[in-house]
């Protein structure tokens, strides 16, 4: 067993990301937070990574053995710090917890397997031997999608997906490189770069996440107005299960009967890991340039960003603040909170273009004649200041929560003629949950990603922190999915599942959905160890 | 029971479409098949409905009134007419059968039920009494969809759904259209130009298919470069199960898990009825303008338009005929066999597109840069004598099974860096098979539909029959399957996986994915009465 945490431990055991990216909050924002929210008691993370207590390992000790035959010595861990960064994602209640003082379940073992070989083999093992696994990317999750009910089986293993990485293969006449599913973003990048191609695909996670991770959860990036989603980008995938190997695509579309992909993508770790992805690629962009445009109400710009998402053009990045959000800069967080001075007021709309340069000119042109037409007045220095602090939102949410704020962000997706009524309701259902329990918040919301039928809402939430922060969400959260779920919209856009949303994605795909659901997973998974109560309840009975 | 034949008999019983629109084959045509392949013996349809044997019905008398009583008498016909017009559906196997002389399997009943209620009682009563029923749409499959293994059932029912047509729903703010499945393609067409609005869903079906065998079937019609395949307009559904009902589709896309939509789509009846769909639309064309260009290779040709899929500028039409295809002109059926005099050579391309006047102006001029950047030459006229004839190839078809030759068309797709390979493949494998039985064949083919990552081929096969014409072409369509899948191409891109394809099918999806469809068939169609042996192989033992 190897005795150095896992390598790579880049993201802070604390919280977001690199520890030296971390920023005091601007003295105007923590002013305004105190006087219009009431926040006030800091509750800082413990000051060392020995001091966060685990509950203890149970896996028996021959069966970690018989494991770690399987990856070698270098792929397994069972040292504090290892299992610490494996056992929570990224959720505000994730970061509370750490926060709580309280032992944090944690996987028993740390498994780091090399090859789809071994990934199969621990799979077989853990079935036979009733151990629950739970597939592990950049550990990004915002949904509970680390935090698996696996009281009924005899432990837990975490399965990082880490070593499988690589650029095996890029075939530049169909534009496809096959990459290993345990690349980061960035890393993921730069082996494209190299080659003068990219993936465009940068969600807030980008950093951190894995290309893995971004197919089981169907991420969707802040570009994908231009590149699409993730999912739209998986032309192939090999997916190791308990039952055995899926080799899945062979065209980028069949009539072959159902499209079995998607009934991957999305999975969450509870059907298999996906241990290879053939994705499509693009030519690594020439010019990449962001602007800011304004609108008079969230309404006006709605309509303009719709338009241009129905009847084009289409630019790149195209993302609409609300006017609580444009109030609060939240769409450039190098300058947040600076105050009413930078506030023209309305609605800030951040559109991006990324391409050849004369690609860029025409849309760029074209895009610039449709907003003005659709009553968007430009908002010069925006584009630029959003860019440069786009990864930055999550470093914020953890200075806040030592600030004693409650912090956390959901998101969700609907049909065109419903924005409006979505915005409204979802916001309206957390403001009333949380000043019922004293603690009336500030909401703001955008829309970041846009389709001819339909867009994505992302809400942000800040209030006071009770005495019981996490509870205190869990009841805000709720009354938002409750609202999300009365509305028709969906539970997730771009988050997933995880744990958190179980009963209302439940409800979304209705009884036999779920039936639909369990039975495939009874297919791929017949013990149900994989991520046991992620994405589905956890089986009562499994084989 | 109603004495008539189920209303709406626009398709001829013996063969495509209208008769009235049935033309001789020029006799130019007819000399080069004789020439060239030996095209001889005439073998005509029979001359009237009368004399097509059916297999006598089976199903119990009380059985059949029960179910009767379920979609009213107006809804339920088992007439020798109706019976025979859904007991086959278009491919050539299924019009040699109606020549063969023997007696032809068919429903027992045709049932045409009028609201989702009416579907969900049928299934369920014929669940309970172990009843085979074959969701049936125009009868345009080509892929022995509606040709059921259903020997250990009590009997056969044909669902027709006909009667759930309708536009029921308007969203034009999210340019959505929820429409009945049986609506036929000039039908649907028909609702929405009153309101201003088209699919643009213009398969070879076009004409007789439904909405939900579009759907079931993942049809993608001839302007899908720039409407897209149908199973991508589907945003949301309602299928009719025996377990039940599903409701599908919340927002455009979701993270809420796998997306099921994906899993009913492509499902071709064979676990549930579609009964509702919710379609993306968009505003009906002000213009629409097609041209021919002229390429001096295939392989010149398939860059040109992989050039385009890839970095634009996208056309609505884009379709590349091979060198053999160009010179049969059958990209061009009113001037099919017109001969050397109309034929330059190279390789012949449809351009087309749709779309408001400034729309097209500007896209057409980007692409006339980009073609003739790409090495192409204007055919002029091509374009709209391509545009005149898109529909008529199975009347073609028709005249020239009768005139004595073997005539069929198969389709498959793959990635870019494989479309020569499979191109030549496919094409040698047919061409053996056909060779070694004494019937050396004339072989075309095109690229009609185009992804950034790859496209689709379809082949059009003709030679002189035999004497078995059924088992002679069998033989060459197994070369030809076994060609795709060991070329890694997919078994179907466009016409579906029917009773034809099953092995295949299997094989590309491996056997760990068969049993993930079966355990979903299972679990929707528990008594495995949906169309037993299409898609999957019937199942050995059904609840």
């Amino acid at each position: 067993m190897a005795d150095e945490p896992l390598s790579e431990p880049e993201m802070s055991w604390r919280g977001w990301g690199d520890p030296a990216q971390a920023a005091p909050l601007p003295e105007t924002l923590l002013a305004q937070l105190r006087g219009a929210l009431g926040v006030g008691r800091p509750r800082p993370v413990p000051d060392s990574i020995d001091r966060v207590q685990l509950v203890p390992p149970r896996l028996d000790r021959r069966l970690a053995l018989e494991l770690a035959g399987i990856v070698g010595a270098d792929g397994v861990h069972a040292d504090h710090e290892t299992r610490l960064r494996h056992a929570l994602g990224r959720s505000t209640p994730d970061l509370l917890a750490l926060r709580a003082g309280t032992p944090l379940p944690a996987p028993d073992l740390v498994l780091a397997p090399d090859s789809h070989e071994q990934v199969l083999a621990v799979l077989q093992r853990c079935s036979a031997r009733r151990v629950a696994v739970v597939p592990f990317g950049g550990g990004t999750s915002v949904v509970g999608g680390l935090s698996p009910e696996a009281g009924a089986f005899a432990g837990v293993v975490a399965l990082d997906v880490r070593r499988l990485d690589g650029l095996h293969e890029l075939d530049e006449e169909s534009r496809l490189a096959t990459l290993g599913p345990g690349l980061r973003g960035p890393e993921a990048e730069a082996l494209l770069a190299e080659r003068g191609y990219t993936l465009g695909h940068f969600p807030q996670s980008f950093e951190y996440a894995t290309l893995g991770g971004f197919a089981a959860t169907r991420s969707s990036g802040q570009a994908s107005a231009g590149y699409g989603r993730f999912d739209d980008q998986v032309m192939a995938m090999r997916v190791a299960t308990p039952a055995g190997t899926l080799e899945l695509g062979r065209a980028p579309r069949s009539a072959a009967g159902p499209d079995l992909r998607q009934l991957l993508l999305g999975s969450e770790g509870a059907l298999g890991v996906i241990t290879s992805l053939t994705l499509a690629v693009r030519p690594a962009p020439a010019v990449r340039v962001y602007e800011g445009w304004r609108f008079a109400s969230f309404a006006e710009g709605a309509r303009a960003v719709r338009t241009l998402a129905q009847d084009g053009p289409r630019p790149t990045v195209l993302r609409l603040s609300d006017e609580a959000e444009t109030a609060l800069n939240l769409a450039r967080p190098t300058q947040l909170g600076s105050g009413p001075d930078d506030v023209a007021g309305g609605c800030l709309a951040i559109v991006g273009f990324e391409g050849t340069e004369h690609a860029v000119r025409t849309v760029r042109a074209e895009t610039t004649r449709a907003l003005a037409h659709l009553g968007a007045a430009p908002a010069p220095g925006a584009g630029d200041s959003w860019s440069a602090g786009r990864y930055r939102a999550p470093y914020l949410r953890d200075a806040l929560l030592d600030a004693g704020a409650l912090v956390e962000t959901l998101e969700t997706a609907c049909f065109w003629s419903s924005v409006e009524a979505v915005h409204a309701g979802v916001a309206d259902a957390i403001r009333d949950a949380l000043t019922v329990q004293g603690t009336p918040p500030m909401i703001l919301a955008h829309i970041s990603h846009v389709y001819p039928a339909g867009a994505s809402l992302y809400f942000t939430v800040a209030a006071a922190q009770l005495d019981e922060p996490i509870a205190q969400w869990r009841a805000a959260k709720a009354a938002a999915s409750e609202a999300i779920a009365s509305l028709g919209a969906t539970i997730t856009h771009h988050h997933g599942v995880g744990t958190d949303h179980v009963p209302w994605y439940e409800r979304e795909i209705g009884e036999l959905g779920v039936a639909v659901m369990q039975s495939v997973k009874r297919t791929l998974d017949p013990a149900g160890i994989l991520n046991p109560g992620v994405l589905l309840a956890a089986m009562p009975n499994p084989a």
